[in-house]
């Protein structure tokens, strides 16, 4: 049984225990969200997870890390020290975007050493089957598909992108209007070929209740991707997004009837003050599935900032109600990241779902901001600095620019306004 | 005559010709923006500046940039680096901060080489002042001030920060609430503790009439400072912080019909759901008068990377209307910033501005986006850096991972979207 369907027959499992203690709530409240479809637990029955984590209303925001080698790009052993740097810095959950040679090998050493759960976009190693056999990444087919899926399920992948939602009907929306950027989703883009190329529907959409099966049989829970989001803020929230949307809200329902559990991609490149507009249609259409947005960045020509960007993006995000926000990393656009740049964007996500869990009334989160400017009002630097989203790079810091007044720091020195209160006052 | 005076008169001056067009609107725009005290344009008349700016109401979001020695660091060499870093990167004015000896000397190196109109908190050097004659910060008087106000403006300084609002009465609000973190502003300490040792008024209260005089005289544009901000998102929005922003509306309205300049300062540290509370309480109360806020900081756990805390605060509230952005580099809280952290600074605080002028529909802006995209459409990677808000930056990291394919990226390779979508249709 899916965890989904031990809440619908009010069952509370061990691992609806786990995740209740480690969000400071009841397991009742849990089991209520897994069984209205508002929370998910992307586990995988067939894999050991050490620190599993659930999304959805009510709860502490989430944040993914993408990791994986490009076909430019393929050092395994890199990304595997990427992963030990996201899970170190606090990301709570990965998703393997590998695209390349040695997939099934890369994918088997990424869930064999996590300790969080793992993501995959599964038509990537589809597509790329295609190619190694026959040149061509469009040439596959429903077999192939469902083949691959069975394949990363039994492996242990904890949640699958499926753009099951880039039909032949949503594609026609994109048509009709002249996005900037067109679709800027890999996923999306294979599946816009195969349908044009085969002039056939989507096979993840027209076999999606087989999807269902394979994920029902390992408890591997749906992100429905959204291959036409957009890529630019000049495409936002534009027919071709809100008619895979839709899509998206029927397919959600269909998986939910199937005890498979769900959840919803969303965009992408959104300008701040169509942002509420966007969780708020994904919330009615999709009947409150958890909503996993992929920045959104509020501007294009951030380009070796875009975390910052998106820091933005998902704080205003969340703080309407967005459940998971996928970082990124200041080198999007640009180039595979590096380390320090995979620490750049699980931080700087970090800092938009903790400032988003304000407004949520997450009470660990006011807590922690209590802490940090009680350590604050005392000068207590230690305090401060165990406090701070990244310890070590507050120590740093600190010791690189010691005072001589141990009490202060060199930004004032004895000028600092705490100091000066207690001495005039 | 100031510029706030010409306006009224109906007289077009050159300096509003100069920033019309670099607003691309209309001069008779920027003359009823000052008129009506919507506008305002920080331009000392004894200071040559090459790029003067507007701040305020239909304009791009401007953004500040803080330098300055401490008692702690006091190398003014290093500090006029960053002044050429800050302006390089392109902050809209610099704030010398400065605490700590030859401040005089600092100052006057500061404007000598600075394109950009540059500011002050003249509290710091009459506390300074005192403190070297006497001993003690507290030991200044009226006269003193008045001085200083006078000296600094004949220097050429084109606005000043006064905390006019910290008076006996919003003290009082202060003490009716346990805040956390008390009084966090500098010049707020000096003059709440000056009050409470001399029992007497703030004489930059008692006195603003004589405040103005000096403004007037040299159009030093005023920006009256919020003495009483939060430092902690559990102090946010406060009675002290309301208590005092009405002063300041009242001082405003002063100001204006004495025909000096003014913008107010806000916060701080702001949870989200906030800040559009803060900006139009602002607005309201102080007749739309520019409003300039420090951040403001979504979260006080973001040490060590608070320029991306106070880039998700500045954003929204520069959407909501803030006209006048201060930024906060990743040193806040920690240490005197490297020229390293004040780009880093500047950056961050020109993305927010940037994400909240597109909400602002400044039409420049959304034509700075629509570039990168088509660049992007593509593939033209000389003008997507070009058009990076950091081109350096992003020329780095193109540089540090070159593709084999060079019309894509190494993050995707040949799985690029775009060059895919290309291929297949």
């Amino acid at each position: 049984m899916t965890q989904l369907e031990f809440a619908k027959n009010n069952k509370i499992t061990s691992l609806m225990k786990q995740i209740a203690q480690e969000e400071k709530l009841k397991p009742e409240f849990i089991l209520k969200g897994l069984r209205e479809g508002t929370i998910v637990i992307p586990h995988n029955n067939k894999h050991v997870l050490k620190k599993p984590c659930a999304i959805g209303k009510g709860l502490r925001t989430k944040i993914n890390a993408n990791i994986g080698i490009s076909t430019e790009k393929c050092k395994i052993s890199y990304e595997l020290k990427k992963l030990r740097a996201v899970i170190d810095c606090g990301a709570d959950t990965v998703m393997d975007l590998s695209v390349g040679a040695n997939l099934g090998k890369i994918l088997r050493k990424i869930i064999k050493h996590s300790s969080i759960p793992v993501g995959t976009v599964p038509i990537y190693e589809i597509a790329i089957n295609a190619k190694r056999k026959t040149g061509n990444i469009l040439s596959f087919n429903t077999d192939d598909i469902l083949g691959t899926l069975e394949l990363q399920a039994k492996e242990g992948v904890d949640f699958f992108t499926i753009h099951a939602g880039v039909t032949r009907k949503t594609l026609r929306a994109l048509e009709g209007k002249k996005r900037i950027l067109g679709i800027v989703s890999r996923g999306g883009a294979i599946l816009a070929g195969w349908i044009k190329r085969h002039k056939k529907e989507n096979p993840l959409y027209e076999h999606f209740d087989r999807v269902l099966d394979i994920a029902y049989k390992y408890d591997v829970t749906l992100s429905l991707g959204d291959g036409l989001r957009p890529g630019s803020v000049w495409d936002a929230t534009d027919k071709a997004q809100l008619s895979e949307l839709n899509t998206l809200g029927e397919l959600a329902l269909r998986a939910k009837k199937r005890n498979v559990q769900v959840m919803i991609e969303g965009p992408g490149h959104v300008p701040l003050d169509q942002i509420k507009k966007n969780i708020d249609l994904e919330k009615k259409i999709c009947r409150q599935a958890p909503f996993y947005v992929l920045g959104p960045l509020v501007t294009d020509i951030a380009a070796g900032y875009d975390h910052i960007s998106a820091s933005i993006g998902g704080a205003l995000a969340a703080s309407y109600g967005a459940d998971f926000l996928c970082y990124v990393t200041p080198s999007e656009h640009l180039r595979l990241p590096s380390i320090e740049n995979v620490k750049e964007g699980v931080i700087a996500s970090r800092i938009a779902a903790h400032a988003a869990d304000l407004v949520k009334k997450v009470k660990s989160a006011w807590e922690w901001d209590k802490a940090m400017s009680e350590a604050r009002k005392k000068r207590d630097w230690k305090s401060q600095i165990k406090l701070s989203i990244d310890p070590e790079r507050a120590q740093h810091y600190r010791n690189s620019s010691r005072p001589h007044l141990s009490d202060v720091c060199t930004m004032c020195g004895e000028y600092c306004s705490i100091k000066l209160m207690e001495e005039c006052l």
